[in-house]
């Protein structure tokens, strides 16, 4: 099979690789349908993190081929949208709604690889979900969504406590602060006050349902949410970025009492929490734990109510995966779609 | 009147001041009966926070002697528990629960002082509570500690999803950290936990209701309460203590999606955000909204359900404050009560 490989930091390569076989009885081997890169791929792209010789991806939607024998909520020919953490699906954390911190939770980017015609899942029960049936064409770069940046600001839309009559602050105009902007709409946000200096996002989040822009950053942009609140701040606000100052933006964009949902990834970040102690918010964030959320993801994306697949702003096939990176580096993409 | 003063850190004395008196329609003015020492009030004493001829003290209770034409709910001769957060009780944020963030909170500790024979309490009716009559004289360092240390260790309890079924670990064992082991115990927690290696406090934490003593700190005391808990972590965990190693064992000790409170002012710490991201807690803590607790409290102290005064080790009068603060910082005294 074809699959990507990341030699040293920006070295992108597409090669062939040895098809993967089931391995444990709880193995699905699915056919990949459609594939993406992630903002979180550019971590070793830019050479902050490790990198050397990886098999590279962790969001997929594809045709299972192969199951095996323990394997019972999916079989050969479904078509399945998995979560970018594997997980067992039955452990005492999995039940409790976390299975991202699964006792067997493991990451896809971490040897397996979905960047590649085909992929060994590990408990496949505890990670994968059918869709009703084999999808329309058009539907495909929304269930792949589902598989990490829908999922993931799904949770921290959930996190932040979304709801009925609450305002919503989004910083970080990203693919996941989007896909927050769409699912805070979907939760019935009042107000979603989209952060974003860019006016292609701007657009998208507006479409997402954003009713506000604030394009200051920093202590600029929490003055500019408080000033929009009488004051007091967000009741719900998710944080998308994961650099110091987008947190400390958060905590300060927030009402005491109020909710963060943190999804960016906070490299080497301190955060000082005598501010935290006094602002007294609530936070919560994380790895998301998509597979509790992909069911009613699949249904509203199924039922055409959500179009989350229009973050995808370039679709190239699997072997310019290169390209794909080079424009998500350089923000000529906000999100690219690799098909296989 | 006689109140303490702290000249400059370590300096106590107990002098002359005037008597407050009524200066906004919304205050009243109270006859203390009992005040007391915080471990926080040792900040200043040992040169942590600046200190300048200050007015100490932000526990108290007390008989109400005058009040301002706006006052309703509080009248003279009430017998009176007060937060240590000066809150209007109508705003936004009050009436969301968060009185601590009341948009003219004010703390007590800075400018008021209550380790006095009497004092001004700005916005009586959203800061006090009075009781259901006189209290007998048993009960009074009961309902002095509902004024911080009980709703201070009732809200990292609250903060941290203590209830029915749960096990709860405490980080922390001086007077909040104990008073979070009599809230979990009250709100039903079915294991409780407590991490102390002083003897005296270890027997106080079981007669309050922890089940449970954990002498390691720090990473071992963590990878004790995870063997405890079948290798996931305790799902609440009170956080009482506020420095970087207490943090990243409440952290450390917490399951994924459980729950932290915390409330140790955590001074010049920072944490780091990418083992606060993995670890996928929920994080919740500041200065207590004790006000919200304040007649759900006072109730429990009145039927005698919790007897939260016990906390209190060594009672001086008001004029031996120097001798409260010297034992305290000496670990002589774990909680100190001032008769006034």
């Amino acid at each position: 099979m074809r699959a990507v490989i990341m030699d040293t930091p920006g070295q992108i390569r597409v090669t062939d690789r040895e098809d993967p076989e089931i391995v444990e009885p709880t193995d699905a081997v699915i056919r990949l349908t459609a594939t993406c890169i992630c903002g979180s791929d550019l971590w070793p792209y830019r050479g902050v993190e490790p990198v050397d010789h990886t098999l590279m991806g962790h969001e997929y939607v594809g045709v299972v081929e192969e199951v095996g024998s323990e394997v019972s909520t999916v079989k050969p020919g479904d078509f399945v949208v998995g979560s970018f953490v594997i997980s067992c699906g039955v452990c005492e954390i999995c039940r409790s709604g976390y299975p991202s911190k699964c006792i067997h939770a493991s990451f896809v980017h971490a040897g397996i690889g979905t960047q590649a015609q085909k992929a060994r899942i590990p408990f496949a029960d505890g990670t994968l979900v059918a869709t009703p049936g084999q999808p329309a064409e058009d539907l495909i770069p929304s269930l792949l969504a589902a598989s990490d940046v829908l999922g993931t600001g799904w949770f921290a839309a959930d996190a932040a406590q979304t709801g009925p009559g609450k305002t919503v602050a989004v910083v970080g105009d990203g693919a996941v602060g989007l896909m927050g902007v769409l699912a805070a709409k979907q939760m019935g946000a009042e107000r979603i006050i989209a952060m974003s200096r860019h006016e292609d996002r701007q657009a998208l989040a507006r479409e997402f349902g954003a009713t506000d822009i604030v394009t200051e950053r920093g202590e600029e942009g929490a003055a500019k949410i408080r000033e929009l609140t009488d004051g007091l701040g967000a009741h719900s606000v998710i944080e998308a970025v994961g650099t110091e100052e987008s947190l400390m933006q958060a905590i300060h964009s927030t009402r005491g009492g109020g909710h963060i949902g943190f999804v960016g990834v906070a490299h080497g970040v301190s955060l000082p929490m005598e501010a935290v102690f006094f602002a007294e918010v609530h936070l919560h964030g994380g790895p998301a734990p998509v597979r509790r959320y992909l069911p009613e993801l699949i249904d509203l994306i199924w039922d055409r109510t959500i179009d989350p697949g229009r973050v995808f702003d370039l679709t190239l096939p699997l072997e310019e995966a290169a390209e794909g990176y080079a424009a998500m580096n350089e923000r000529r993409a906000t999100k690219v779609l690799l098909t296989v």
